[in-house]
């Protein structure tokens, strides 16, 4: 409630003048009840003032035999995983109905600090959503990993207090978090009392007990039902993923609804979400759906997509329901099986005008942020042993294989071919010129390379192919252009998305970026690349040393079983 | 969590050492998951670190075949009602099993404004339980009250920030709520976004949605189904009120139940509870035993007399919970059914060795509250005319009636007798000397009178007798001894409780306190007063000016219907 203008408010609330606007006569989902009750909602200053027929509008809208729900809220979601920019992302969901977003910028911060953040909540504070931020907890990842910015406790003091700022971000490092180092129990300390959000796939047993006792209050990494109640069990609420990738909504609502589990603790999230997906199936609007689908009452299914959500957030006074003092965000539903979203409200105003605009100044530092040294041919000179450690590419799997291989060499080097390709992660962000090298088997790429500067967690330049002339030329590419994606056969550069912002982001439009990013995928998979096999989205996670079983850093390969790099 | 010795906890979360204490093998109470699970709880420094029969402990308190709770909450209480000292009061209740306390001092903050307010917060800081306080918003109650002190949002300001201070109290005042007044307005801008308490009995409609408008989250007045169900709708959370007079618990327990309501929006409090009904039929306990027998679950009235109200004062990272993080509040019951207390433990030390000891000194400005004229005799003639209004005691109740009478009078002033009683009420503040006089029907005191400090909300001193000069001579004991009750008949004092404390509370002990109290209430009955009118519960509710028909203060006798004083 913002106590400026609530006297006249109260007056609108009282009856004594019309309300700016009236959603007249529509079914609107109670949250709080569980109730859907025919009866009209009266809004001024995007502000709901008061609930009843009784009030007139100067202006009224009739939603008559439609449903009124409140906005949907994500839980959890990185906005620089869609490679469009925030507000772009924001005008796709806003019109699936999600109007609010817990947002954790932890690539922006990856690669640009402070300055990351800020981006995202400068690039955020004029779009008809609320975007809320959660401090990025974990950068770098891990202390030996090459990224572009240390974020630590001393540089969050500055957000603290910030009402966009919500709490910490998905506490990754389980490790240093259970383990008490000194560096996490600061930032842990510092959001005191704080929403924490949790990252911890599998953790259980004594380890669970010490993470949820660090104050860590929710996770998004639940697979299986089983670990769902282990968490909530400690008290952790538990958001429900439904990504491009991970898609964990299914097993976890089946659960929900079989044993009449208390729906209070629970909400959805997206985590990763593309663009395209977002266009074709929806945002948490499809998980409501889905989670209808799966035998849950539709009133449940928006209490997790809204209120429950909100009360995470600590934002239950303002958003999450449709009440007097809350914020009129609406999502207008033909009826409630098919939630079929027809209009969406921020603030009482209709969001279907809103397009994207870029903002970021051509000038902006956080469009060169490609600091690398030019690549020498030697550097990716790869020594074979007996034998190498060669990772393995997964079809549909982000883990990897770890196998033990006697190269092909020529010279005691190894030599790429469509059966083992050569990877190389180019540290990108201090010009320190690390460059580590490689084998991978089952991406099986001919006659080029193609490469990445979105590279989890570090976001270094990482490149793969089947020949060094290729590969380099990919290479002095994206460092010419300040980072994106690009695909070179035999000596030509066939296909680019540049990624101005960070490396990561691009303000071209998603229709462009999207065109573009399929053919050069096509042409990968034409090149060589198995179907179940995603060139990019292997290349952005392959420098990502938590994730079993071998990764590769501008240190080198990676045993993140052993937690230890490979001697060369 | 206090993350200052988190590193030595985590390190007994991780099971590297022993805890401090477990609690083994008792059936545990899940308020997140509904269940009921056999398993042990690790306590270390008063937190607890782990859930699992695999910690170990120094000390093991076995609890098999025993059922553990997290501390019970009471919502929304006044300690000063039970007229003995707060940690008296806690002493009771805590072996009740209520380990946590919403405390509202509106009484306190009446006669001493900021002192009475730091007087509960000092009391309550050593005591075996967890005191919070919520601002008085109402003092003085009403713009033309005769109190002691102003408490406004300049004053208030200081407190905000104060770990133990949770909110805006009770805002009883809902006129200037729903008119916005500024006064009112300041006060609700100050905790925006905290919780605020309620007091809305019978609201509805325009003034129920201008009333939430204004932030209120919560509402402990409702007495029938109906009302909790309109103000669920708006989002306001309903502390479902069981104390000695006001007795709402089973209409809205019964109501939850047969409609099946999500009870998350509902939690249980006392509000006022006489520590001899402490004493005899239990506290926040007898609430969970009563929605038992009124068909709730067990799980879920232990889940309103705990992580439900944690929720509401956003304490739920704290307590409220069996879980790691959480203060290790506990109590122990031997069964589900009957739901007897029989070990209660605060910081994971057990309670029952706590006695309260008077801690006020004896020269503290709060022993010396007051303040008032000697009262000349012509101050209590009330002059007769052709009718006068009469305020008519109806048993078993605190409204009254407003009766239109020719009383009983010599040279034209009313004189006192069996059947018209005479009423005062003496400002006994800041020495101005007024006086309100009136007649009462339905009290029938004869030969002598009885007087009180305690008198809601403005606590002056109130007498009702049938003769002047025991009135008199009531008033002039009350001065002399800085207030409590006293019993006069026939020219003599007969009994006396001091409450020497802000005139509000004694330090004696309850003991003490509730024989002399017996004695005089038989004693007042054997003079006259019907069963089922309550003398000293009259009297402490005949000045509160918002309860209907007439009330009278110092300015006299008040038509609440009204709201104006009736002249002459």
């Amino acid at each position: 409630m913002d106590f400026q203008n609530f006297s006249e408010l109260a007056r609108v609330a009282r009856g004594e003048v019309p309300a700016k606007v009236v959603f007249r006569g529509g079914n609107v989902v109670n949250v709080f009840t569980g109730e859907v009750l025919q009866t009209s909602v009266a809004v001024t200053d995007g502000t709901i003032v008061g609930i009843g027929d009784q009030y007139i509008g100067e202006t009224e809208i009739d939603l008559t035999g439609k449903y009124l729900c409140p906005g949907f809220i994500d839980g959890h979601l990185h906005l620089e995983s869609t490679i469009v920019t925030p507000a772009e992302l924001v005008e796709q969901a806003v019109k699936c109905g999600t109007t609010t977003y817990i947002v954790d910028p932890h690539e922006a911060a990856n690669v640009s600090g402070a300055d990351g953040i800020d981006y995202i909540l400068d690039e955020t504070e004029d779009v008809p959503a609320n975007v809320f931020v959660m401090m990025p907890s974990c950068v770098p990842s891990l202390p030996f990993e090459d990224n572009g910015c240390t974020f630590d406790a001393a540089e969050m003091k500055q957000y603290v207090g910030n009402p966009r700022i919500l709490g910490l971000g998905e506490v990754m490092d389980y490790v240093s978090t259970v383990g008490a180092v000194p560096m996490m129990v600061e930032k842990l300390a510092l959001f005191d009392g704080m929403p924490k959000d949790g990252h911890a796939p599998g953790l259980s047993g004594h380890a669970l007990n010490a993470y949820v006792l660090a104050g860590i209050t929710n996770d998004h990494e639940c697979s299986s039902f089983d670990e769902v109640m282990e968490k909530r069990r400690l008290g952790m609420h538990i958001h429900v993923r439904e990504g491009s990738a991970a898609r964990n909504l299914e097993p976890i609502v089946r659960g929900i609804v079989e044993t009449k589990q208390d729906i209070s603790g629970f909400s959805f999230c997206t985590d990763d979400k593309h663009i395209e997906d977002i266009h074709t199936e929806g945002h948490i609007d499809f998980c409501i759906r889905k989670a209808i689908a799966c035998g849950m009452k539709p009133v449940d299914a928006i209490r997790m997509a809204t209120i429950n959500t909100a009360k995470q957030y600590n934002l239950h006074h303002k958003l999450g329901a449709i009440a007097p003092g809350m914020q009129a965000d609406f999502v207008v539903v033909d009826d409630l099986e098919s939630v079929a979203v027809s209009r969406v409200f921020h603030k009482g105003m209709d969001v279907s005008g809103f397009h994207a605009q870029p903002k970021l100044p051509m000038d902006s530092p956080l469009r060169q942020t490609v600091h690398s040294l030019p690549v020498q041919p030697e550097q990716l000179h790869l020594p074979v042993g007996e034998s190498n450690a060669v990772i393995r590419v997964i079809p549909n799997e982000i883990v990897t294989g770890h196998d033990t291989v006697k190269l092909p060499q020529k010279d005691g080097l190894f030599v790429a071919d469509t059966e083992f390709s050569k990877i190389a992660v180019v540290e990108r962000h201090h010009n320190t010129g690390k460059v580590g090298v490689g084998a991978v088997a089952g991406f099986h790429i001919h006659g080029g390379a193609i490469a990445s500067t979105v590279a989890h967690d570090s976001h270094n330049l990482s490149v793969i192919g089947d020949n060094d002339a290729d590969m380099l030329l990919a290479i002095e590419h994206l460092r010419k252009i300040g980072g994106g994606y690009t695909l070179v056969e035999h000596g030509k550069i066939i296909h680019t998305v540049p990624l101005p912002i960070m490396g990561l982001m691009s303000d071209a439009g998603f229709n462009v970026v999207q065109a573009e990013l399929s053919a050069m995928i096509a042409k990968a998979h034409k090149m060589g690349v198995p179907e179940g096999v995603s060139p990019l989205i292997l290349l952005s996670f392959l420098a990502l040393p938590v994730i079993p079983a071998l990764r590769i850093t501008p240190r080198g390969v990676f045993d993140v079983e052993q937690m230890q790099f490979i001697e060369g």
